[in-house]
């Protein structure tokens, strides 16, 4: 299903990667943001009319380069509903230039809610008769701690549309394992695992045509070594692979994520591409020229630990 | 801190319950939504438009009988931007009737993204020296899977501005214990106690006067035995207690959750309230009185098991 379509844009592009569009404030050169508060004041609707453009700028750039794009949720939502249009017309946008889009929302919730959020994210709302797409990303990642009944929602969703999910599996962030970690009594296995275990039954109806799911996991490239271990575990189980840069994780440890023929796994950047302008120097005017040249330096770093990638027969 | 609010709310109104605001369409007047369909045509800001006008007669009928209100985001995503403003509508004007607010969002990252979702939901958002409050709820909702790093920074917020969060602890839905029951190896305890007692460390920093700190816990009240046993395990942690009525949790079963003050929990009620009106089968136009008179049977049904509601010394 739905990770069929991501799969064959990373073979296409030949890069495993994902632009994380996570853009604060600070990262939107002062040019865009001194034409928007003209517009709108010093407003939320001013700072999300920023993001939008910098994130347009960002993908016209970025569009040929990646197959994919994952605008955070946070980031949008801390700008109130002017921000979560910019994120709608974020993805809007990313979907005409072909991008696949992953939202992170890291939603979940009781079965009934998760209707919503499925609806709200991977399906359309129905008001009385007429349809519309609220958000409507390719995938969603989704905190699995409620178990099945959260997951349903969404697996119907997805079956129905061809979309897909992320489950969290293994987080990126130093505290990850104060819970994850832990090892379950009855399944001899640490929490994470268990979850893994459970993308690998979710997805089991959803299997796309390369052998992998529409159900996949999320896995931070900080832990290299249980990384290693899912990849071998969860066949099935594509991983959204978060952690790549800043927070630590280098081309060796996303390595582990992908399968051997360099499949299995797209590895998110975020900071990196968007304040490439600042690390770089560069004229603010350039930003978008700067993201392009460090995702093309990201893709040729993955790359050149995978060879090469191809579709599994 | 923040839990003192509640509490206070909820002794002077001798009532621990909350009105949960989810409010589908379905759920909503015809009158209400001819009205503004006319206005906005049947589209995503007509529905929004309906939830508030909705949400309002609701507020306006039940502020001097509950001390509390639970928007759920999820029913007002779905209907995208145009959603998510009546959800920020509705949290500032059920503030301004006094009400305790609550967002029901289940929100979840690692620790930089965190603080965006504490800056939307509970803090303020900077717009370059300009500061909003995106939807300034008095309490947050959120799923600790990520650990500490994804819960301190809604400290360093619930601290500076005396606001609250609810960490889930156990869910009230039927598959809640494939993760939460699992027991934990090295603690001899199931996950969710492992959660409930790191609510009672996080916690520690934001104790209130009447000895309830500001991080509180999500425990069902479809799960009576476990919320016996995290009431006496977590005498700091005050519980947000989903699942009376339409999921099958009684006024017997939510008892369990408080003190011998009658203190420590509040019962969520979502769609008993707001569809009082049609199980009623009253005039579409008292869909508010129909409401109001669910909301205060709710209350008198279980303060008939707590006597009485009093605060700590």
């Amino acid at each position: 299903m739905s990770m069929d379509r991501l799969m064959e844009n990373i073979m296409k592009k030949q890069n495993p990667t994902v632009a994380g569009l996570d853009p604060k404030l600070s990262f939107v050169p002062p040019y865009i943001k001194e034409a928007c508060f003209a517009r709108h004041g010093k407003t939320l609707e001013g700072a999300a009319a920023a993001l939008l453009d910098f994130n347009k700028g960002l993908i016209d750039s970025l569009w040929d380069v990646v197959p994919a794009v994952k605008p955070q949720a946070a980031y949008y939502e801390m700008y109130g509903w002017a921000g979560m249009k910019a994120l709608a017309e974020t993805i809007a946008y990313a979907k005409s230039k072909g991008l696949f889009v992953i939202t992170d929302g890291k939603r979940n919730d009781i079965g009934a809610t998760m209707e919503a959020y499925a609806a709200a994210h991977l399906g359309e709302t129905d008001v009385e008769g007429e349809t519309f797409e609220a958000f409507g990303a390719d995938a969603l990642t989704v905190n699995g701690y409620l178990g099945s009944d959260c997951i349903d929602p969404l697996l119907a969703v997805c079956a129905a549309r061809d979309k897909g999910i992320f489950v969290l599996a293994k987080t990126s962030n130093p505290s990850a394992g104060e819970f994850q970690d832990q090892m379950l009594h009855a399944m001899y296995e640490p929490l994470y695992r268990a979850i893994g275990n459970m993308c690998q039954h979710w997805g089991q109806k959803l299997k796309g045509k390369y052998g992998y799911s529409g159900v996949g996991a999320v896995v931070g490239a900080t832990y290299p070594a249980q990384l290693k271990e899912l990849r071998k575990a969860l066949p099935d189980t594509f991983f959204l692979v978060p952690g790549y840069g800043a927070q630590g994780g280098g081309a060796k440890d996303v390595a582990q994520g992908f399968d051997k023929h360099g499949c299995g796994a797209v590895v998110n950047s975020s900071r990196a591409i968007l304040c490439a302008w600042q690390k770089e120097g560069c004229d603010p005017q350039d930003f978008a020229g700067a993201a392009r040249r460090e995702a093309l330096r990201m893709r040729d770093e993955i790359m050149a630990e995978l060879g090469g990638i191809s579709l599994p027969a």
